[in-house]
């Protein structure tokens, strides 16, 4: 028998990624040793909150979790969206308080000891701006030599951006983390807007979502007319792109999906490219700032209603 | 009947200039008024001559060349492309020296002067670094609502750059022209990389070129070696894209393109993506830096095989 993948999930939530907390702690094949926490869809209190609250609905007061850096690596944190995720970054459904707290020490130190306690073993999904990851890196370098592989959500290689027209908003949040990030020494798969913008999880699904009979779906069914609202108002779409999940359906079924492997740099100026993930022309023999760097696994496209069919059956368990 | 367009040529001889500008003299749709000259493929005294050289081969000593900026406006020059174009400009040919000379005067100058001697009829056509045409704007604000029409070789919006990988040769030769010029007062056709990579000329195209027996034919036969062994060598690509004569097509058959418009800025950032044309989200109510821009023609596709039979057609004159 396989054991299950080890996860330590990195999360600003967040709407779309109280799904994926959820969609993961349904997998078996994966295992949450921690969730960490950082500002992005809210500030990082509130993230740390969150985060407890959503272990508290699981039901999985064995998962610990631990805040995060409150701002940006370089630069002021550009604020909560609350047009997307609330004002208390769950759709404005105001959860009462959880019993618990985080744990004393940092999300950066956190990830250092739960990497080096665990060599090769842990894989790191980051679903909020990758502010924790870098800092980990800086405490101790040569750590992502023995992390088994980085998925994060963040990033638009092929496509346009989404917080602006070069750049995703995670990736935007904090550019030069990301670009720390994108130089880790082990696999690094990217889930950004070039795949997680053809996943779109219709009025029907949702639907199917709200008829589930379980404390998890019946939060997101709470926490959903937000974020639905958010895409139909601002962007005209009907339907909901499911970023963050994308990370966890990459884990439980990668055959779903196709990606080109390049290497990557963030655009760290500042003009209007700020925070673009940009990839190499070439795969190798690159010279100039991608020369040296691991090709990142970029996903391009993905059988988008398996995805969804998988994301639901999971939910439904 | 109506009479021609008339087109003022900005240039960097270059081969596949040479083309587009053989290409232009060939239609009598159009009524080359000058050839300015600009660094870029070559340096831009070298390119002078070149103007000068083509127009004797082209037995059209009536049409004026005028000297341009020596280097871009903030940064200095990255060099000459000799591996694409040669030594010369012209695939190491080296050519006789012209009897004629340059107009005694700058080309930003003589845009200015003939811009406004016949407000409203030029159509200015960029197949170099923006330089010029920027200075002009700068040495007359208002010029360009008196212009009719702009058409640049340069950008990429939706593809990757060649000169790196944000960023096509004529922008990354001088950016901060470059976003001068988008935000001109005046009608503007970007053909950048996302169309001119599709025009593949291929082989037997070029096969056809050598058997035309005019000078210019002959010309083009004789420099295009060098080009050929360029994009085999270096990109493995057989066949040739014909930049620079995108823009010529477009002004005789602009029905055989399609195209987005939005308004463009380039980044003038010193990291990753200097460089890049990127447009805006929406071609309107689009904040922050693309605010008040016109939206530029962003040619995004062609009929490849009408255009170079178009092409070929002119030249067998």
């Amino acid at each position: 028998m396989t054991s299950a993948t080890r996860i330590l999930i990195d999360t600003d939530p967040g709407i779309d990624d109280a799904m994926a907390i959820f969609y993961a702690l349904a997998s078996p094949e994966l295992e949450v040793v921690a969730l960490t926490t950082v500002f992005g869809n809210c500030h990082t209190d509130v993230a740390t909150v969150n985060a407890l609250r959503l272990l508290d609905i699981a039901e999985r007061p064995d998962i610990p979790v631990v805040e995060g850096a409150v701002a940006p690596l370089v630069m002021p944190y550009r604020g909560p969206v609350a047009f997307v995720h609330g004002t208390d970054g769950q759709g404005d459904v105001f959860l009462p308080p959880s019993s618990r707290a985080p744990l004393p020490t940092t999300a950066a130190q956190f990830i250092v000891d739960t990497v080096l306690a665990d060599p090769d073993e842990i894989t790191i999904v980051l679903l909020g701006p990758f502010t924790n990851m870098a800092l980990a890196m800086m405490l101790c370098p040569g750590l992502t030599q023995h992390v088994k592989q980085i998925v994060v959500m963040g990033g638009a290689a092929f496509t346009s951006g989404n917080a602006s027209p070069a750049s995703e908003a995670n990736v935007l949040n904090d550019p030069e983390a990301a670009d720390i990030v994108f130089g880790a020494d082990c696999p690094i798969v990217m889930a950004g807007l070039d795949v997680t913008h053809r996943i779109t999880m219709t009025d029907d699904d949702l639907a199917r979502f709200a008829a589930i009979d379980n404390p998890r779906a019946q939060h997101l069914a709470a926490i959903m007319p937000h974020y639905v609202r958010f895409y139909l108002e601002r962007n005209g779409v009907h339907g909901i792109y499911v970023h963050d999940s994308t990370t966890i359906s990459y884990l439980l079924a990668p055959e779903l999906f196709s990606w080109r492997e390049l290497p990557v740099r963030v655009d760290t100026g500042h003009s209007v490219c700020r925070g673009r993930t940009l990839p190499a022309l070439r795969d190798s023999d690159e010279e100039g700032p991608w020369h040296g760097r691991r090709a990142v696994r970029i996903l391009t496209d993905v059988d988008a209603r398996a995805v969804i069919e998988l994301e639901l059956d999971h939910l439904s368990c």
